[in-house]
């Protein structure tokens, strides 16, 4: 069997359409139809080279959507044919059976335990969870990165408070879902940090009852007007070292936390006062917002499904697979929050 | 009334005793007539002039002691005369009644809330704490800092749970106090890192399972070596940039830990790869290891008194109080664990 996908041939050129060989499923292994797929600025930086010597080429990218289940190999014990499914690059339960090879007109296309740029795609066990109840095929996608790595860092990593007052540095797709998580776990206020004024509109949809433009404005000062002292918590969504220390001088001595969870490019270095610790604030790490699927999935469902915001405004208008270099440069230039590309769309 | 003090009046220069006079309680103020104090590498730094520049020579100096309340200000509810009490720098409940000025024979000396290298002090009534029941008063002088920083890292910020793997990084006073708590919180291994033999012997005794000289040794190597991929926490208690970065390096990813309480001297920068955070590494902050003193004194004092342990070995021979400088110099030089000053010594 085979199927088509948008493969990265050369690092820093578009990516291109193939029409791939799909291999018999090692155990472990499930194939799935995909129905959409989201993007994110990972893959913009894995196509223009920001993640250093890419040594995989050529291969799939993509790691978030959500499809059907059509095969399963063996000892596949979590999903069977006929199931939706959410697919991340987190890992959950059930078996992790590595990558996969597929053949492009006998040349070796390498791919991970989860690729989503192709219309069928050989995924891990462990990079599937079932959809949740009531939850369309398309918002899902969110939940395969922007949900789990912004809601995640609010609500597992920063574990905010109703009441505690948050900054948002970064309000693209990942920013987008901290806000709302933010306003839901009753943060105020939310502050917004964005210098793209599309992306502060939409924080303004979804949370911020602040918003501020750091090519204007000061952030760290604006936020000390806001909230004496600097807010409780900060999240960091835009992957700049720069913006990274301005998250940590934003919060509160004596028990204010930052998060990390922009990706910085490849031999980035972030410059710090070392006092900073000394007045005991925090710079947190996660790894997709602490997020473990299995557990997590229905409950941040319930909140995308919440009626305070319409998370479906959060993704781009449909793309069709063959317009993912454009939904790529619409993500990196800032004009979408989240790149939905629909895999139906001929 | 008189008392003497070591007094800091010129940056850099040894400390001066001082017969400096007493002045009438404000609301809020304790006198304490003081039986220990101890002395912490912060005073090293305000001596030594590495905490930048100096606008409140001449003043008192010492964070940490135990003593007996001789006489209150107005409001004053926490403490009554007679009362055997423990002072530190970290705030616990009580009026905050800020400094007090001594006169030295007609020169304005100056001192923060609580200042102990003086036979007698006006104590802001914040800083003082009930001794515990059955902690001698010498070993007392370690709930004033070392043991809240070092204990307080582990059990409060840290939440070492048993069973996860330690380092600490610099095994003076408060990083002892931190090899302690990670082995009676049931940590293992507990990993010390100092350059100094005497301080890696000291921490062979307060805990550590392991020890490494980072002059011979790259640490993060042979921590790696000991526990694949990291230890769950690292403590950082040297106050050095390039160890906090090491410590950040130990902890594993997806998860580890690593705690900054040592002080980075003024004008110091940390320089980080900000990858560590983006692989789930965090880099936590502290005031005075997140102890709340009422709350945490008893606790902490338990631990101090666990016969595992015999934390008298922590304090060094007593010195007079006009040895004061002595003791800095040792406690600077790796000589002592931490250094204490008794007062009744003639």
């Amino acid at each position: 069997m085979k199927t088509e996908a948008m493969l990265l041939v050369q690092t820093g050129r578009p990516l291109e359409m193939a029409e791939i060989a799909i291999p018999a499923l090692k155990p472990g292994q499930v194939l799935v139809e995909i129905a959409y797929s989201g993007a994110c600025g990972t893959q913009v930086m894995e196509q223009r080279g920001l993640k250093g010597h890419d040594k995989w080429v050529p291969h799939c990218l993509g790691h978030e959507g959500s499809g059907t289940v059509l095969e399963t190999g063996a000892g596949v014990s979590k999903v069977k044919p006929g199931d939706q499914v959410v697919l991340s690059w987190i890992r959950g339960s059930g078996i992790e059976a590595g990558g996969t090879i597929y053949d492009w007109n006998g040349r070796r296309v390498n791919a991970g335990g989860v690729t989503t740029f192709q219309r069928h795609a050989v995924v891990s066990e462990n990079r599937l969870t079932l959809l949740p109840a009531g939850l369309p095929m398309d918002v899902a996608v969110l939940l395969g990165c922007a949900a789990p790595t912004g809601i995640g860092s609010v609500v597992n990593v920063l574990r905010v408070l109703p009441g505690e007052s948050v900054a948002v540095f970064g309000t693209g797709g990942i920013g987008l879902n901290a806000c709302m998580a933010a306003a839901l776990a009753g943060a105020v206020p939310v502050i917004g940090v964005d210098p793209n004024p599309h992306r502060r509109a939409l924080a303004e949809s979804y949370g911020a009852t602040h918003t501020i433009d750091p090519g204007v404005d000061d952030p760290v000062a604006v936020i000390r007007a806001l909230v004496p002292h600097g807010v409780d918590a900060a999240v960091e969504a835009s992957g700049q070292p720069a913006v990274m220390e301005q998250a940590l001088k934003a919060v509160r001595p004596q028990g204010g936390r930052a998060v990390v969870i922009g990706n910085a490019r490849h031999g980035a270095t972030l410059t710090l006062d070392p006092g900073l610790f000394n007045q005991g604030k925090s710079l947190l790490g996660t790894w997709g917002g602490d997020v473990v699927p299995d557990r997590d999935h229905p409950r941040f469902a319930r909140l995308l499904g919440a009626a305070r915001f319409d998370v479906r405004r959060l993704l781009s208008k449909p793309y069709r697979l063959d317009e993912t270099n454009q939904a790529l440069d619409d993500l990196a230039e800032g004009r979408v929050g989240r790149p939905l590309i629909d895999m139906r769309l001929a």
